[in-house]
C-alpha cells in the first residue's frame, strides 16, 4: 500500500451521503409524472449541474468544464499535475420522464470515493477525476454520448457545438444559455483508466440473483426502418394465393428474426413499431413499415444477423410479390472493455463474496467512447425487473452501496498496484 | 314463350341507355379524388336517388318508396297485383371515395331489363321489381346492408330507423330530411324470386379470365379484435428469453392464421389494421393490438378457422407469457343461394358460349338477406385486376354489357318457364 495518509489506512465510503445525494439530485427536475425530465444543457438540467459542482467544489476538487460542456472535478495527485489520472464517471442528463439512477449514480459514487479519500485524509498517488459528459441521452441533441465522443475526439468540437434540438438551437447556444461554455479543450484530461458505475437497465442480474456485473463491453447496434409494398385489396374477395399482403410480409420477417435469434444465441432482434395502411379491418394492407433494432456483442454475429435479414427480406419479397426497401438508421460497432479492468472489477467482486458476471452492456454508455483512449471498464448493479427510462426504475439501497464499494475497491487496487 | 307482346318475339336490352346511366350516376357526389362519395341517406345521395326514381318514371313504372328508404320502381303484370314477382336489384350508396359500379351497375341494369320491356311493347306475365335498398354499404349507418335487412325483417323497423351517424342524427332523420321516409311497410312486396348482378369486387373472374360468375352464396364473416399485453423493456439489455414481446406474439398469429389457411383450403384470413404501443424502434412493445377478418363459405370451417385462432391466441399467450384477450366484433353466417337459380345463371353463359364459374362472394350483399325470404342468386362480371371501393375500380364496358343481357336471359328464362 502506497497511497499516502494518515488518519486511516483505506478510505472509508460514505454510504449515507452518497444516497443522499442521488436522492437530491433525482428531485431535479421533476415532471409531475412520477418522474424527472433533465434534458441536457436545459434550465433543468442546469440546476442539477451546479449541484454536482457545488459538491466537488465543497470536496476541494478542482472544477474544470471543457468547450462541450463536459464537467470534471479533479482530485490531484502528489504531484498536482494531470498525468496518469484515474477517471470515474458518467452523466446527470435524462430522458424524459426518467427514473432516479441512470447516469446520476455513476458521477455521485465518483464524487463519493473521492470523498472517501478526503474524510480520509489521504492523497491518491496519482489523479483522481469525476466526470460528468454533456448529453449522454441524445435525447435534446444528437447523436447520443455526444459529450463523451467529442471528449475522445470521435467529433469535432465545432459539429457538436452545433448540433441542434427541435427549435433550431445549438449546443453551443444552449451552453452559453446556462452558462456551462467551459475554456477546457475536450480531451484535456485523457487518463489512464476509466471506471464507469451504472444501473444495468436490463433485467439480467435481477433475474439471475447476482449483485455485481463485470461489463466486457458494450454490444454492436444495427437498426433499420423496413418498408413493404403490398396491393391494397377486399379481404373477403382476394383469394389467398392472389394476395400481396404487405403485413403477412411484416408478420414473416419479424417471425424469422426471432428464428434467427434462437439459432445464434447471443443476437438480439426487435420490432418495437410498426404501421400497417389503410389500415383497415377488411382490407389487405397495401404497406407495412416497420423497425427492426439488432445488437450483438460480437461484431461478426451482427453481420450475420444483418445479413439474416437481408435475405429474409428477399425471401418474403419473392414469395409474397411484394416489394421490400430497408433503410440502415444507425449502426455502432462493438464496443470491447479491457481485460484487466474487467478482470479487477471480478475479483473485487469474489474478493467480497458477492456474486457477479461478466456480461455485455445493452444500452449505450459514455464508457464506450472513453475506451477509445485508454483502459476502461464498467460495474453493473441490478435494475428491478430490468426497468430503465422510467419513474419505476429501482435499484435496492443494498445494491446502490455496494456497486459504489465495489468502485472504491477496484480504484484501490489500481491506485496501489 | 308466353311473354305477351307485339313489338318484338324477345325484349332487347339498350346497351348505351345502359352505360349512359351508369356514367350519369357516377358523376353523382364526385369528391375530388377521383372518386364518388354517396353516403347513405346524405344530400349527395339524393341527388342520385332522383335521378334513379326520375328514370323509374320515364319508363312509367310504379315507384314505391317504403319506411326504410328503400326504392322500388315496379312494372305489373298483365293483372296489376304485386303478386309472384321477380325483383332486380341491389343498392346505390358507396363507401367513401367509391368507384363508379359497386351497387349501381346492379340497379341500372334492372332498369335495362325493365327497359327492354317497355321499348318491345311487351308486359311480362308477372311484375318486374327493380330495387335500390338503403345504405348497403353501412359506413354512414351501422350494420351494412340496413335496408335490405329491415326489409326481409331481420331487424325491426324501429331499430333501423334508430341508426345513428356519427354526427347522431338517426336514418330515421336523415330520410325525413331527404324526403325518402316513404310510406310502404317494408316487405310490401316479398317477391317470388331475386337476382342481384354485381361486379366481383375481388381478381378472380379476371385473373382466370372468365366473364361471369354464377354465385352460389356469400361466405360467411368472423372479424376479431385482438389485444396483446406484454411487457415493454430496452430492446439492448433484455435478453430474449426473459422477454414479453407483444409485437412479436401478434406476428406470430398473423403468421399461425396464414398457414391454417392453407391447409382448410377456401378459409381466407387477414390482419388488415396493427398497432404497437409504445412504438419506439429500441423498446420491446407492451401492447399490440390487430384485427383478424376470418371469411369461409362454408360455416363449419368458418367455426374451425375461429377455433385455430382462439387455440393459436392461448399457445402464443403461453410461449411468450403475454395475456390475451380477443373481441368478437361481427359475425355474419355463410348464406347459401338458391340451386335452381345458380342453375339458370350457369346455363345462360353456356347457352351464349361464355366461359363461367361458380363461385362464392366474399363481399356482403343485399342478396343475401332477399335469400332469407325468396329464391335468390347473383351474378357477377369481372373486376379488372379486383380493385373495388376505391376510384380505380372497373370492369370492361363488354362486361358490362354481356352481364345485364345475361341478367335479361335469366329473368326471361324464369319468366317464360
Amino acid at each position: 500500500m502506497n497511497v499516502k495518509g494518515t488518519k486511516s489506512s483505506r478510505p472509508v465510503l460514505n454510504g449515507d451521503i452518497l444516497l443522499t445525494q442521488i436522492k437530491q439530485l433525482s428531485e431535479v427536475g421533476l415532471d409531475g409524472s412520477g418522474g424527472r425530465t433533465r434534458l441536457a444543457v436545459s434550465e433543468e438540467e442546469k440546476k442539477g449541474r451546479d449541484l454536482v459542482v457545488g459538491w466537488m467544489k465543497e470536496l476541494g476538487l478542482d472544477v474544470r468544464v471543457d468547450k462541450v460542456g463536459n464537467i470534471f472535478g479533479i482530485l490531484p495527485g502528489p504531484s498536482g499535475e494531470l498525468d496518469n489520472a484515474l477517471m470515474l464517471g458518467s452523466h446527470i442528463d435524462t430522458v424524459i420522464n426518467a427514473g432516479p439512477y441512470d447516469g446520476c449514480y455513476g458521477v455521485l459514487s465518483g464524487l463519493a470515493v473521492a470523498r472517501a479519500f478526503r474524510e480520509s485524509g489521504m492523497t491518491p498517488p496519482r489523479p483522481l477525476a469525476v466526470a460528468a459528459f454533456t448529453d449522454e441521452e441524445g435525447v435534446r441533441f444528437q447523436p447520443d454520448m455526444l459529450g463523451s465522443l467529442v471528449y475522445v475526439g470521435g467529433m469535432s468540437l465545432e459539429e457538436g457545438l452545433a448540433a441542434a434540438d427541435e427549435d433550431g438551437i445549438t449546443l453551443g447556444q444552449a451552453l452559453e444559455d446556462i452558462g456551462y461554455a467551459g475554456s477546457e479543450e475536450p480531451g484535456f484530461l485523457i487518463p489512464s483508466e476509466y471506471l464507469e458505475l451504472h444501473i444495468e437497465q436490463g433485467p439480467r442480474l435481477d433475474a439471475e440473483g447476482l449483485r455485481i456485473g463485470a461489463v466486457e463491453g458494450v454490444q454492436g447496434i444495427s437498426w433499420w426502418r423496413v418498408t413493404i409494398g403490398g396491393k391494397a385489396n377486399h379481404a373477403g374477395t382476394t383469394p389467398m394465393n392472389l394476395r400481396h399482403d404487405a403485413g403477412l410480409a411484416a408478420a414473416r420477417v419479424i417471425c424469422s428474426m426471432r428464428e434467427h435469434t434462437l439459432a445464434a444465441g447471443t443476437t438480439l432482434a426487435a420490432t418495437g413499431a410498426i404501421a400497417f395502411e389503410p389500415g383497415l379491418i377488411n382490407v389487405i394492407p397495401s404497406k407495412a413499415t416497420f423497425t427492426v433494432d439488432l445488437r450483438d456483442p460480437d461484431g461478426e454475429k451482427l453481420l450475420l444477423a444483418e445479413k439474416a435479414l437481408a435475405e429474409c427480406l428477399e425471401k418474403v419479397g419473392r414469395d409474397e410479390g411484394v416489394t421490400v426497401t430497408s433503410e440502415h438508421v444507425a449502426s455502432f460497432e462493438p464496443v470491447v472493455f479491457h481485460p484487466e479492468l474487467i478482470q479487477k472489477v471480478e475479483d473485487a467482486a469474489r474478493r467480497r463474496g458477492i456474486p457477479s458476471m461478466r456480461m455485455v452492456s445493452g444500452a449505450g454508455h459514455d464508457a464506450q467512447m472513453m475506451a477509445r483512449v485508454c483502459k476502461t471498464a464498467m460495474i453493473f448493479v441490478p435494475s428491478v425487473e430490468g426497468i430503465s427510462h422510467n419513474p419505476a426504475e429501482h435499484t435496492e439501497r443494498e445494491d446502490l452501496l455496494l456497486g459504489a464499494e465495489l468502485l472504491l475497491d477496484v480504484v484501490m487496487d489500481l491506485l496501489e498496484n
